[in-house]
C-alpha cells in the first residue's frame, strides 16, 4: 500500500479468440457465424495441409484460396493479393500462418474492408495488432482497425510443424513483445500483468517445444504466451527493439524473428538503466532475482538454451550494412525508455553483429 | 509443463479507460473528443460536487443536467430519464456514481443509441459492462453493447466520500464478480488473471479505505480493483451469487451491495466442493492457503475486518421472505458450478439471514 497506482490509459481492442486443440475445425463455423460467403484463404506454404483442410471446410464459401506468402510483405505481392480480392469480390479474409501470412491478409483487409481471421502458427503475436507493414525499398507501417482479426483461433496443433529454430527465434519475437510493452510509453498495469503472464509461459515452453516439437502441452503454452505477448504489444506500443527488427528485416532482408532472437538481449542491456522496473519485472517473469541488469543475460541464456541464433552475423547480416542500418534506425525510433543516438545504436549492432556478450 | 492450456473462448470488448488522481478533469476532453455536442449529465445525489465541476467544465455541451438516481433503476424513472433524452436531442450521456447512476445511463444510451461515459464513483464495476437492469415488480436485465461505456474515467479521489460502510460493501460487489468470474463457464487465462489480480488489489485496499477513507493509496488499489473486476466479469459472466443479489434488491428492495458482502461468503461454502480451482485462487488471492474450503471464512473475515454487514437481517431481509427469494432465485440461476436447488438456496439464505458462519 505503499505506492499508488500509476496514471494510466487503456485502450482495449475488440476481438474473439477462440483456443485450443482442434479449434481449428471451428474456424468454417466461425466464418459462417460472420455471414460471410466469398471468402479469400491465405495460406503460408508451410501450413499449406491445414489452409487446404480449412478450405475443404469453407466448401463453396472459399472463393479464392491464395498460396503466396514472402516476408515482408512486398509491394508487388500485396498489390497482387488485392487485385484478387477485388477480382473475386470476396467479402472476408481466412489467413493461416505465421506473422507473414496474416500481414498480407492485413493489407487486403485494410484495402477492402473485409472482415479478417486469422489462424496463427507461429509466435508472432501479429494477429492481435491492428499494425500491418509493406516492405518496399523500405518497410512501410500503419495502424489501422481494419487490418485488426475479428476472429483468432489459436489450435497448438497447428504449431508442432514448426522447426525447432524457427520455434526458438518466433517465440523471441513474442518475448519482444513483451519486453517492450512492458516499458512503452502507453504501458499500463492491465498491459503489464498479460506481459509477464506471456513470458512465464514462454520462458517456460519454448525449450520443451524445442526438444520435442510434438510436445502438445508445450505448444499450447507458448501459443497462450503469444497471444498474450501480441494482446501486450497492441495496446502499449513498442521501442527501438522492434524498430531495428523493422530496419533489419524491411531493408535488409533479414529474418524478421530470427532478428528478434539476437537483438532482444542486447536491447534489454541497452535500456536497463533506463527502465529498471520493467527490465526487473522481466527478470523475475524470466525466474530470476528482480533486477533489471539481470534480464539481458537471461535472455541471452534462454536463446542458447532454445539453439537460437546469438549474433546478426549468423543470420546474414553484413558487416558493412550497420552503420547505415543505425542512421535508418535512428531515424524512425519515436519512443524509448533511453533515448537513442547514431552512436548508441552503431555500437549495439556491432556489439550484436559480433556476438560479444550483451 | 505438465498440465495444458485449458481450452476458452475469450470476447474482448472494446473501450477506453482514463485511469489516475484527478481524471475527472479530463472528462470534458473526452466528451469533445468524441464530438458530442449535447450531453446529458446523470449525477447521483452524494457525486453531486464532481457533477456540477463536470457539467461546468463542458458548458454549452452540457445539455441536460439529471440528478436523480435509484438504487436498480426502477422502471419509472428509467421512462423520465428516456423521455428527457429524447426532448433534450441528446448525442451523448455522461455518469457519475456508482452502479445505480450508470445504470440509469445504461438505459438511456440503449434506448437512444448516443454514446456514453462513465466515470464511477463506487466499486459496482457496471461501466465495465454491455449490461443492464431495469425493475418493475421484478428486476429484468439485459445485455447489450450500447449499454457498455465508451470511455471510463476513474479518479480515486471522487471516491474518498464513499462512507466506509459503503465502501466495504461495494467493495464486496466487487470481490464478489472476482469470485464469480472465476468459476463461470465463460472463464479463460485472461479472466483469471484479472480477477486474481482485483482480489489481491481489493483485498489488499478496502480495510485501509474503510480506516481512512481520505487515503488516496487506498483508493487507488481499490477502485483499480474494481475495474478489473469488472472487466473479469463483463467477459465471463455470474452465477448464483449475482441471481441471489439481483432477486433479493430487486424484489425485496435490499440495498445491491449490502447484499453482495452478506451473500459471498455463503456462496463461496456453497460452490467450494463443485469449483475447487476457482475457489483456491481466490483463498490464495486473499492471501491464503490454496485450498477452496479456506475461501469463504476469508471473505467473511475480511467482511467483519472492514464492518461489512454479515447477515441479511441486520440488512433488513425479512425471514418471512426466504422461501420466496429462494424460488425466484432457482427459476433464474442459469450458469453456476454446483447445481442449485430450492432448498439447497433456502438452507443457503437461512444461514445467511442469521449470520451463521457460512
Amino acid at each position: 500500500m505503499s505506492l499508488g497506482v500509476t496514471p494510466f490509459e487503456h485502450e482495449s481492442l475488440p476481438g474473439r479468440v477462440v483456443f485450443g486443440l482442434g479449434a481449428v475445425d471451428r474456424v468454417a463455423g466461425e466464418v459462417e457465424h460472420l455471414g460471410l460467403q466469398r471468402v479469400m484463404v491465405i495460406t503460408t506454404p508451410s501450413a499449406r495441409a491445414a489452409g487446404n483442410g480449412i478450405a475443404e471446410a469453407l466448401g463453396w464459401r472459399c472463393a479464392l484460396p491464395f498460396g503466396e506468402v514472402r516476408q515482408h510483405v512486398p509491394e508487388d505481392l500485396a498489390a497482387a493479393a488485392r487485385a484478387a480480392a477485388t477480382e473475386s469480390d470476396v467479402d472476408g479474409i481466412v489467413c493461416v500462418g505465421g506473422g507473414s501470412a496474416i500481414g498480407l491478409g492485413k493489407v487486403v483487409a485494410v484495402a477492402s474492408g473485409a472482415p479478417l481471421l486469422a489462424v496463427p502458427t507461429t509466435y508472432s503475436g501479429s494477429e492481435m495488432t491492428p499494425v500491418f507493414g509493406i516492405t518496399g525499398a523500405h518497410k512501410r507501417t500503419g495502424r489501422d482497425l481494419r487490418a485488426l482479426p475479428r476472429v483468432v483461433v489459436y489450435d497448438p496443433s497447428l504449431s508442432v510443424t514448426l522447426p525447432p529454430l524457427a520455434t526458438a527465434t518466433s517465440g523471441f519475437n513474442a518475448l519482444a513483445h513483451c519486453v517492450e510493452a512492458l516499458y512503452a510509453p502507453a504501458v499500463d498495469p492491465l498491459v503489464a500483468l498479460q506481459a509477464e503472464e506471456a513470458i512465464r509461459a514462454l520462458s517456460g515452453a519454448l525449450p520443451a517445444a524445442v526438444a520435442a516439437p510434438g510436445d502438445l502441452t508445450a505448444r499450447g503454452w507458448a501459443l497462450y504466451g503469444a497471444y498474450l505477448a501480441g494482446s501486450a504489444m497492441a495496446v502499449a506500443g513498442t521501442g527501438l527493439h522492434h524498430k531495428l527488427c523493422h530496419v533489419l528485416g524491411g531493408t535488409f532482408g533479414l529474418d524478421h524473428a530470427a532478428a528478434h532472437a539476437v537483438l532482444l538481449p542486447y536491447v534489454a542491456a541497452f535500456n536497463a538503466v533506463a527502465a529498471p522496473e520493467a527490465l526487473a519485472c522481466v527478470a523475475v517473469s524470466l525466474g530470476g532475482r528482480p533486477e533489471a541488469v539481470y534480464a539481458a543475460s537471461q535472455l541471452h541464456d534462454l536463446a542458447v538454451a532454445t539453439g537460437a541464433p546469438t549474433s546478426l552475423a549468423a543470420i546474414g547480416m553484413p558487416a558493412s550494412g550497420l552503420d547505415q542500418a543505425a542512421e535508418l534506425v535512428v531515424a524512425e525510433v519515436d519512443a524509448n525508455p533511453r533515448p537513442v543516438s547514431a552512436p548508441d545504436v552503431r555500437h549495439l549492432l556491432h556489439a550484436a553483429h559480433d556476438g560479444r556478450a550483451p
